[in-house]
């Protein structure tokens, strides 16, 4: 039992049929012809030799199928990942460099080290602190700096910057030394992948094509450019006029090798891993979650954790760089028929086989074309809708998402990510300080308690009842405290406040001694407090403080309960107070 | 209108009678005695000139009549923020030069600053992150800091320490440096003071005296032992024999000074002067409001931070230093029978009558006595029994109490104070990322629905009801997603889930996409999402997404409605799969 919680591969490998197995063989065939090209780009992508994609494609990919506990999830190299990876070590290490490459394996250890600490002590909860619309304001800007980083090698032109205007002004600057073969290639190539994304699904189906082979060919489009433009550079010798190419790539398996734990590296390397981390959990986790939920499957997220930690660990042991579960392999994977995490093992064999048997046949294929389908690829993830969404939804969720798109663009992802998480946290802090506090009277006719403010209710002179919207907590006790003192202090006809606590869930400490201190200074203007509808738990609690034992008034069951016992003779209709409850 | 918000002076000032004239004349002479050897006894807490003390007594107040809604708050230097001025000057400037000094002007008036700032745009909610645990801690843990960095006066040594351990060694370490005549004072003086407070008044309530005249005898003791040791210096030469006195103080008015504004200077300045700023406000606020209800007085908050805000700024024009509203002399003040504001500011004339006249008189007065006073002021604010009771009510307000008071003794005051801060907001986000989620069932024979593993309740094997007690937000988003999905994915009868939203008092952007990836989800598993119970504010939010239109369930008014019209053939008591709901 105890086994097979830690190692999901024992209950599923148990009945592995022969079925399950060609559904497996199928799916992997199918992810591993679109994993190569893509697995050399985001190697590009993160500042990596192209080989370093397909090393980090292999042995995490392994380890996840024995150790995650989703089906259907492919895990490698991502886009934002490696765009985390590039701007972690660039700060750190010169590119190109073999620190660089011993760099990127401390950041996949150290991150994997993190991954499993947080799952085996259940610390999956950290990455909650991400919000939705923080999640989507930081990848669109990612999109767009990925994006923006490209277009030097689809013109074959240097440039560099640490953030987007930098950038932009270094590709302006240098845009005169443009490669025009280059530049032809690469836009070439972007353009045909743009085509072959909006303009040859509905031709192929409109040719009566079967949905599932228009799919395959679609996601066969990057394969084609591949093919077609190291074809021509081979053919044309174009290497020799400035177009850069792949070039030499080892014929190997993944080797073996191993991080530095230098003190210095791994300090700097502390916030970009756990950024790295919580990021890569998120993205990994909401894909697992969504494709679980179509064939009734559950996904533990604590052993999720391990097994993308299991899975960093093994590429950095193994010449590769942080990775995660990705959004479009894994649905390719679910949709062409994957039914285990043997399609991964499968997957990985086949790109094992690609590195051993194909890297030589990639020597002349263009970093240009690489680039292209990096910007085809990222830009699909670059979505504004959601600041029309949350503009129209919510100001605060506006507000977090506005400044995680405008820090990550201006000063980079990490700072990015932390100000959106930063604000988020602040936002929601600041809203439960000050709690909707509705002053209630009775519906006629009814048992309901109603805001007098927006309904016709009846309500009584010597007796004021409140509604404390938000669990009391010391953000917003003193606010209560206010609240009830002004109410009060300026209505001597005031006799009795009731506290209705059905929407309080938590009273902490600062609380109790807010509300003894309410009670006191009521005590102090001859002003019974009571309580009604207090839920169990926090009923629980109380008594546990004197606080009941001090309070003047009573703990009544129910709102009408209590505004009924405490009745007085000038109960009336509230028309004429609603202006005075200002 | 306008203005006498700003001037709540207009207000009080216009009804001032003749009656109120007296008692506030009276108050004022009881608290001038009362604060001349406390002002002078805080100064050198500071690390400041005895005058500073006085000074800062005398503006600050009157600037306070003007501006502050409290009718008997008593402004000037208190005992925790001359700690913490010390400790934020001493890591800058070294004590005794002139550069210490105009620091400290300039604290003052980076904290005036902040506190008008907060007072303008209403921002005195920040302060309501302290919350009362920390509080306490912090105060019972400076209070030990203030006493243990007195004993060096006591003793008359030189001892040094930037946290207690340090300042415990040095006082070992020069213990037998001690001058035997200063130590005599400072413990006889000590000593005496200590029975004046707890032997004294009853001595004096079973001699027959009246409860007013007791006070006022007993508040008297510090001016008798600063008379009699002042005497018994002069009068035996003792200075010449090492006793360490106040020696020369000028015979002024508080003259004109201006603070520096050195950008390095304000830049160290800026975290202790926002800390002074909100611990200054939250001791002066809560004794404000204490007072306040007492009478039927209303404070209000943000015209505190204005009123706070004007006497600091007041303090570092006539060489002050950070001043707040202080308990003990406010309570004097109040008790002394003080009606308004202009009590203070007849002690402010009162002290500048002392400070032009009477510090001749405390040439002789030794340090020994001074440092007595504080540590029989500061001793009454240690208490432990914080720790006692918040480890019954709240194990995590225990553990910002201890890792307060724990923080502070070791590392300092600024220290302490922020990881209080810190950890409670941790601790809180903590909790209300794993939400209370119950699932319910009919309590028979009623229309309420309650936790089934709580009570005896009906339920239906193809409906699940689970009540989410805490707002939805994203922290606790995906804790929703993931214990639905676990709920529903192994059980393969459920057709309908309802969540009862009785206790969502919010549902931010990210819940409600995640409400969107639940219906999505459940709808692939063939099953209904419903909401019961929604409130009036989170429904007009529901309606500006599209989240409702897309539900596959609907939303009932009642957990019962809903129940009741999606009930199954099956519909059975729970006590059968109480086990299984596990």
């Amino acid at each position: 039992m105890m086994l097979s919680r830690y190692l999901p591969i024992l209950v599923w490998g148990r009945d592995y049929s022969r079925a399950a197995l060609s559904n497996d063989l199928m799916a992997a065939l199918i992810v591993t012809i679109m994993l190569i090209p893509q697995s050399l780009a985001y190697a590009l992508l993160a500042g990596l030799p192209a080989e370093a994609g397909l090393y980090a494609s292999i042995v995490p990919i392994l380890l996840y199928a024995v150790f995650g506990t989703s089906r259907a999830l492919a895990v490698g190299p991502v886009a934002v990942v490696s765009l985390m990876t590039a701007a972690a070590l660039s700060n750190i290490v010169e590119q190109g460099t073999m620190g660089y490459g011993v760099a990127a394996l401390s950041l996949a250890a150290l991150s994997g080290l993190m991954l499993i600490v947080m799952g085996l002590f259940r610390l999956g909860f950290v990455a909650n602190f991400l919000s939705h619309p923080v999640i989507a304001g930081f990848i669109t800007a990612s999109g767009i700096i990925i994006a923006a980083s490209q277009i030097k090698h689809i013109l074959g032109i240097d440039a560099e910057g640490h953030n987007l205007l930098e950038l932009v002004i270094s590709l302006v600057t240098h845009l005169t030394e443009s490669n025009w073969i280059t530049a032809v290639i690469g836009i070439a190539a972007t353009a045909f992948l743009f085509w072959v994304r909006k303009g040859l699904k509905p031709l192929l189906e409109s040719l009566g094509l079967k949905p599932r082979l228009t799919g395959i060919l679609v996601k066969a489009g990057p394969v084609a450019v591949v093919v077609v433009t190291t074809i021509a550079v081979w053919s044309f010798g174009l290497d020799e006029n400035g177009v850069k190419i792949v070039g030499d790539v080892p014929q190997s398996l993944p080797p073996f090798t191993l991080p530095s734990f230098s003190p210095s590296l791994l300090g700097q390397l502390l916030l970009p891993a756990f950024l790295i981390s919580i990021i890569g959990f998120v993205e990994s986790i909401s894909v697992a979650q969504t494709l679980a939920a179509k064939k009734r499957q559950r996904i533990d997220p604590d052993q999720e954790l391990l097994g993308l930690g299991a899975a960093n660990i093994g590429a950095s042991l193994t010449g590769g760089f942080p990775v995660t579960g990705g959004f479009s392999r894994s649905v390719v994977n679910f949709d062409a028929g994957a039914e285990t995490p043997a399609a991964g093992a499968f997957t990985a064999l086949g790109l094992a086989i690609a590195a051993v048997s194909l890297t030589p046949l990639i020597y002349f294929l263009p970093n240009a074309t690489l680039a292209a389908t990096i910007i085809v690829a990222v830009l699909s993830l670059v979505d504004f809708s959601i600041l029309r969404r949350s503009w129209h939804y919510s100001k605060a969720d506006f507000a977090a998402v506005l400044t995680t798109i405008i820090v990550t663009l201006a000063f980079g992802v990490e700072a990015g990510v932390s100000a959106g998480v930063g604000l988020s946290i602040l936002l929601h802090l600041y809203r439960s300080s000050r709690p909707h506090i509705a002053e209630v009277g009775q519906v006629p006719g009814t048992e309901h308690y109603r805001n007098i403010l927006r309904h016709d209710v009846m309500t009584d002179p010597t007796v004021v009842s409140l509604r404390v919207d938000e669990s009391l907590y010391f953000a917003n006790a003193r606010f209560l405290e206010d609240k009830i003192q002004n109410r009060v202090a300026g209505d001597k006809q005031i006799r009795h406040v009731i506290l209705q606590c059905s929407a309080i869930n938590e009273i902490d400490l600062s609380a109790l001694e807010s509300l003894e201190a309410i009670n006191q200074r009521l005590r102090e203007m001859d002003v019974k407090l009571h309580l009604s509808e207090v839920k169990g738990p926090v009923m629980d609690r109380l008594k546990k403080g004197h606080f009941l034992k001090e309070m003047t008034g009573k703990v009544f069951l129910s709102q009408f309960e209590a505004a009924h016992s405490l009745r007085g003779p000038e109960f009336r209709n509230s028309d004429v107070n609603k202006a005075a409850a200002n």
